[in-house]
């Protein structure tokens, strides 16, 4: 699978501002008595990153790691610090931000972000622009560890291991509303939020926020290291490639024929609208899930068994791990993953049916309207440079026995598997209609399940929707 | 007191664009490289009023009043038409909606502006600018009702007496996500908020917006109505007083001293600041309050009062009524009280501790941060042409005998009355220390208690906050 990240091609540059834009709101901000500047105007006196592809929010991709000359000095200064132990999804954060994912944001929040973040879904930048920015990135403490801070302005981040990853610099200390960030951030607060009971219902009632000057690059040691690319290290991969343009499809379900068919489709439009070398970023959430959902490891035997298969292009394919926690937020994370794939260098993004949606927690109901996502998505502040690509529909067409896009004018040839059905038959060993997903993807599938003992079958929760 | 609004002066053209701005932001959106324009580059095409006052948003105050020789005809058309029956909040937004203090909005609004406004807090406009735009001006109908409506593109709003008041354009039917609304616009879903359990927990499933056309002026018929001036009428006064800055204070209690002292304080700034003539708008809430608040008509006695007492100068005063209903939505509703200002002509808002809060329905503490409103009043998007002022606080300083700001270094000194202690003494006829209120004023307050029965007086919950 590696193999399909390092073919090598020539670099060439090439420009990609091509003036499409599915957005049905203008992405260009200037009054119109001035708007026959160019629409990178803006932007043209930051470019940081090689010519060709998006230009990263704020101007320049974030890099929180301390250089390496300085490692040892930072560990020996870390160790004189007040210290707080971090949860590994805390860690995974470090990570996100460490990298730029989240650029231009240079630590967890302070109060003025996290206002924002809560109530603008966005950052304003000095120059008075807007990036993106959904969902609260954030350091949960309490008392007790409050009060072991003092006043000292800089404190030291541990991993579970007690392992100094990372100090956190001109830190601001503010209290942590909890009731009021849950609502605002899921438009809910009903019991049972899987993020919510894992990171916010027991955690302190303070936030600390600041500058994170990483220690090391966070490595997870579970043999997929490999494939966490870097934003950066995802750009380097683009240009090599020569893409001109780069097309993300986020997911944390295994891909069956239909996301191929709409992947493969979305490729074909691109070359039409007259792209040459339009590449897939297949960007598997590669952070905490939800008990129910199929853990990274064995997702990434499946993606690997689709390739294999040639049911995607390993030529024009960049499959690669985004190291986020999945917070199941609808159309407030939506917006999160769409902003950290510009920083990953992506111009277009493919978005479905009710994306990062679940099950009610409580009621019988989806938790979010199913079409919530896209049009907020479509609405966002600081997105957009983004052009968003709604997600076709597809389906088993019986009458051709294998996934084709849903034709409303012949809806009874055709048959919806959803993700729960999925579920059943992988559990039950039994296979689903011929073209539904390559055999070799299916098998893992069949052996994920199989390879949970009777207790986790039961315990994995049958979720509402797919 | 009408004659505080009515004293007639000369009529003055003046310039506003004073470059003071209180935003910790830029308020300035264009690029750097750009911003030798001058601020009001991006407006001055638009200028639909007179010259001097802050331009409304949109650039035109909305009036969705039909026009006198067209309301037998709309009325009759209104009777053919599907008939949808408003609460009395209902027709309160009616109002707001119909004089522009909603301004750019033309109506109930539709999805894409429900959407934005529980995501973003702000509209945006065909020309890429955004609007403030914070709490979801919609109106609810139930399975019947929707029924009802069938095919038709439009609908007859009648009042609770059956009054045929408006019409209801291009309609657009969405579903009322209930929770959602409550969560995004509250940040809690806590049973017992005034509003939500008026409004919403007994509303109907579906939300209907549309364009409005208001056969007449909504009138109460109350003996008020003629302190409610529309944002053109007030516009109209301000420039007849020749005000070259206006500033809004508002309120929805009694004006006791300290609020006096605030307001004749920001008066005395704006005058060091080099402004010649800054006029108050004293603009009391008029719409829905719930029920342990004075009622409307004391306070505009109340207020009344204090005008004839002499704490405020009625030359440089206007009392006016802002017909909004109330939300006690804190900081999501603190944007919506300064954007209606702006629309009525204030370039300045005072900003107090607290804004639109209250205590928690359930929990023992308030429901917001008390400084989350000004911060999030200025950070808002589509506000950075209003001056944000935030409140100094005033206590009742017993060495002086009156009210002061509040000076920490003699904190001994201060005594601070909260909104619980003062409906306290009034219920028992007692008096304050000299110097908290007039006392024109206080009797009006000690009166309205008495004139409440006894079970009326058992019914007022003692709120936790003032």
């Amino acid at each position: 699978m590696a193999s399909t990240i390092f073919i090598q091609t020539p670099f060439q540059s090439k420009s990609l501002n091509k003036s499409l834009n599915t957005h049905f709101v203008p992405s260009f901000k200037l009054p119109v008595s001035l708007s026959f500047k160019p629409r990178t105007a803006a932007f043209s006196k930051r470019v940081h990153i090689r010519a060709g592809l998006i230009e990263p929010d704020g101007g320049k991709l974030v890099d929180l790691h301390v250089s390496e000359p300085e490692r040892e000095l930072k560990k020996r200064e870390a160790a004189s610090l007040p210290k707080v132990k971090l949860t590994p999804i805390d860690v995974q954060w470090v990570h996100v931000l460490s990298e730029g994912w989240a650029s231009p944001l240079t630590g967890f929040m302070r109060e003025s972000e996290f206002l924002q973040t809560l109530h603008f879904n966005s950052l304003r930048l000095d120059d008075g622009s807007f990036v993106n920015m959904s969902v609260p990135i954030v350091l949960a403490i309490d008392d007790l560890q409050k009060a072991s801070i003092g006043e000292s302005d800089r404190v030291a981040l541990l991993d579970s291991d007690d392992k100094i990853i990372a100090i956190l610099t001109d830190i601001e200390i503010y209290k942590h509303p909890k009731e009021e960030r849950i609502a605002r951030t899921w438009g809910t607060t009903a019991p049972g939020l899987p993020y919510v009971e894992e990171t916010i219902t027991n955690a302190g009632n303070w936030l600390i926020g600041g500058d994170l000057k990483v220690i090391a690059p966070i490595k997870y040691n579970d043999g997929l290291d490999r494939f966490r690319l870097s934003p950066v290290e995802l750009r380097k991969e683009f240009e090599r490639r020569n893409a001109d343009a780069v097309f993300a499809f986020q997911l944390r379900n295994p891909v069956h024929n239909g996301h191929a068919l709409l992947m493969t489709d979305t490729r074909r439009r691109l070359l039409e609208m007259g792209y040459k070398n339009p590449i897939l970023l297949l960007h598997p959430l590669g952070g905490y899930t939800k008990a129910d959902d199929v853990p990274l490891s064995w997702r990434m035997k499946q993606h690997e068994k689709v390739l294999e298969d040639g049911v995607l292009d390993p030529e024009t394919t960049v499959v690669s791990i985004f190291p986020s926690p999945m917070h199941y937020a609808g159309p407030t994370e939506v917006q999160w993953h769409a902003k950290a794939r510009i920083n990953a260098g992506a111009n277009f993004y493919i978005v479905g049916r009710d994306p990062a949606g679940m099950g009610h927690p409580v009621e019988k109901r989806d938790l979010y309207d199913a079409d919530h996502g896209k049009k907020v998505l479509s609405m966002a502040h600081g997105l957009e440079r983004l052009n968003i690509l709604p997600f076709r529909v597809a389906a088993y067409d019986k009458t051709q026995g294998k996934m084709a896009f849903f034709d409303p004018s012949r809806a009874q040839d055709f048959l919806f598997i959803s993700g729960t059905k999925m579920r059943t038959l992988a559990k039950n060993k039994e296979n689903p209609p011929p073209g539904f997903m390559c055999p070799g993807g299916w098998e893992v599938l069949v052996e994920y399940y199989a390879s949970l003992t009777p207790s986790d079958n039961d315990r994995i929760p049958q979720p509402v929707a797919a």
